[in-house]
């Protein structure tokens, strides 16, 4: 959980420094929004199941049909361009894998209403400075940058012969994982040649677009984490433009996050009644936590008490109470036996919880405090009554 | 979003001056886990299904059974008394109305491993704390503190022809909102008048233990806020002692907390193997945040940015990705326009967001920054090689 929380918050101050809005969406979606799209195939992979109302329902695999359902109800309350992140749970129903869990959160940032390249600078410079939140640098990510239009030209100029466009891309973003003759064989279908499909992820040339999304993130000082590398595609039928993954330098663990731009998913979803650009990109906890302990990046967290309050004898229980509620009424957080302990095992109990301050009522004039200051050794006295923050008293 | 952050940053920041330590679990369960203590009636008022792989599932009405097996599992790695908080998303399967809907939030504490009445005392008191901490009164709300121990003598006293002490409970905590001739009828079938229960709740002393946490509590200073009430009950079965539930006075809205202590249910749900005493409550979002906004006391939220960078000619909008490159490195939040805009627009966005400062590359020299307070409408000009925080620029 603190490992957890420690993501949150860092997911939550970059997205904060950019301007983007939170939101929640429902954990439990019509089936129907994730099969419109992509078809009766997506379902192998849900957490899907029919309810009490013989509804179909899945729980969300992805919470980005969710926000295109929820902004294209609310797109005009909103200035264009809207920024929106949220940090969803979600579910699949697959075997778990290294990396590929059932359950997991994810971070998702998403611009709606931006046609230009600017919102592709936007959204892949809170990527970058998300992961350096972490701690990570040039040295361990980079973002591979592609582009579903460059795709889209090959395959027009090709695969004349052919339609399936989404079918074509599929077999690209298996490509790098795939065996080489398994994929001949199926880009053969198309009647190209894999020296060809290889010669253009070598060869291919940058469109203007990523020149511009390139040229703008080195004028952030960020062009160092970013290459241009068209083996990209991503599996997910509904990107339409820019697309990217975040991988970690050494190519130990699967992508740590990925997206790109979805200009049509909007319409899709509201059959045509909205119409709004869009991209974004998520961000699995799974992988980037791996990432992190690798890299000896991931803190160690502990619940420490800033005071311990001891009880020395059971007489002094009542009076103690308001020491520890006076305390508490000032933000400190406090430990303090809640029955019967011997005074030596409390002590030990402090130094147990790495509490900073020991604090018991006097026993000789229990209208005093004695507070110790547990890394300096440091000992005062202070009125019941005037008690106040403790690390006060400790300060010269 | 903004709502629901501020209940969730109050309920985390008092749960840590408590001492207690977050956690979270599985949304999905298996059904059993409900059925095992309250039955197959349950099962009614669940989000339940049967998935994939032909299991009963179910989505969590409550983390308690959760937590409960979470702790038996892991007991002897912590040293007790365990003081635990959650804040789960919670599912039921009924007809929407208000104060009570089919999806929400729930702030749960609990201790474990405490049988004193100190643990009472510090379980009411964090719940206290935490409505204070949303600036309600003594005068708003109120603690209805009752026991089960007592009901359970009153029962075997008076209805000594019958086992089933929960039927009777049951009673108990509807008779409230129920008509009296229904409940009259009821407890006739357990050889009890209407009356003998309507003394019993108006004149029954307090048990030992009651009075104890009432003492406890008033050294606290909190006594006003807590009345020894025996109409309360609590409804679920796992109650083995002390119960209670706070609310708000004027009588307007439904309980917006309950819990009590729980002594048999990780026995329970373990079948036998672990044994632990626990207590706790849990408080929703809704009743509460009704009850805040009924009052004045939910704030307004807005998402304002700290800066707005503007863009007075699309020929500086690379080198001003320095500037907001810049002023984000330093953990301000920067918003500017991500493609053309004309600047009088600018400068009213920035006024409709509400940002504290304006700033732009001075366009005779755009190596200076031109930044405006919009508050004291004073400017500055500074390098932008020297940019830090702008607040800074403004402090004499």
């Amino acid at each position: 959980m603190g490992q957890l929380t420690y993501l949150f918050s860092k997911w939550r101050n970059t997205a904060r420094t950019y301007g983007f809005s939170e939101y929640d969406g429902p954990p439990l979606e019509p089936l129907e929004l994730y099969t419109r799209k992509s078809g009766q195939e997506i379902v192998g992979q849900l957490y899907n199941f029919e309810d009490k109302g013989e509804r179909s329902i899945s729980l969300r695999p992805e919470i980005t049909p969710t926000v295109a359902r929820m902004i294209a109800g609310h797109a005009r309350n909103y200035k264009k361009p809207m920024k929106w992140f949220s940090i969803p749970q979600l579910f699949r129903y697959e075997r778990q894998q290294k990396g590929r869990l059932r359950e997991h959160f994810q971070f998702n940032a998403d611009i709606f209403g931006e046609p230009g390249v600017g919102g592709e600078a936007e959204i892949i410079a809170l990527l970058i400075d998300t992961l350096r939140a972490f701690g990570l640098t040039e040295d361990d990510f980079r973002i591979r940058l592609s582009s579903r239009q460059a795709w889209q030209h090959f395959f027009d100029a090709r695969c004349s012969g052919s339609q399936d466009a989404d079918g074509f891309f599929q077999i690209i973003d298996k490509m790098e994982r795939a065996d080489r003759a398994g994929s001949e064989k199926k880009l053969g279908e198309f009647g190209v040649s894999i020296e060809e499909v290889e010669r253009f992820i070598r060869e291919g040339e940058p469109t203007e677009e990523l020149r511009e999304v390139c040229l703008n993130l080195e004028n952030r000082g960020l062009g160092g984490f970013v290459e241009i590398d068209y083996q990209v595609i991503r599996g997910l039928a509904y990107y339409t433009g820019t697309v990217f993954e975040a991988f970690d330098r050494k190519g130990e663990f699967r992508a740590i996050a990925g997206g790109g731009r979805y200009d049509r998913l909007v319409h899709q979803v509201t059959r045509g009644s909205v119409d709004l650009c869009s991209l974004g990109f998520g961000m699995g906890d799974v992988v980037l936590s791996e990432l992190l302990k690798a890299r000896g990046l991931m803190p160690e967290f502990f619940n420490s008490p800033d005071v311990y309050v001891a009880i020395e004898s059971e007489d002094y229980r009542l009076e103690t109470m308001q020491l520890v509620q006076n305390l508490r009424n000032r933000g400190m957080s406090v430990e303090y036996p809640l029955s019967k302990m011997k005074p030596n095992k409390q002590f030990k109990r402090a130094m147990e919880l790495k509490a900073s301050f020991f604090a018991q009522l006097d026993s000789q004039d229990p209208k005093q405090v004695r507070v110790k200051c547990l890394k300096s050794r440091e000992e005062k006295v202070v009125p019941l009554l005037n008690i106040d923050r403790l690390e006060d008293l400790f300060v010269d």
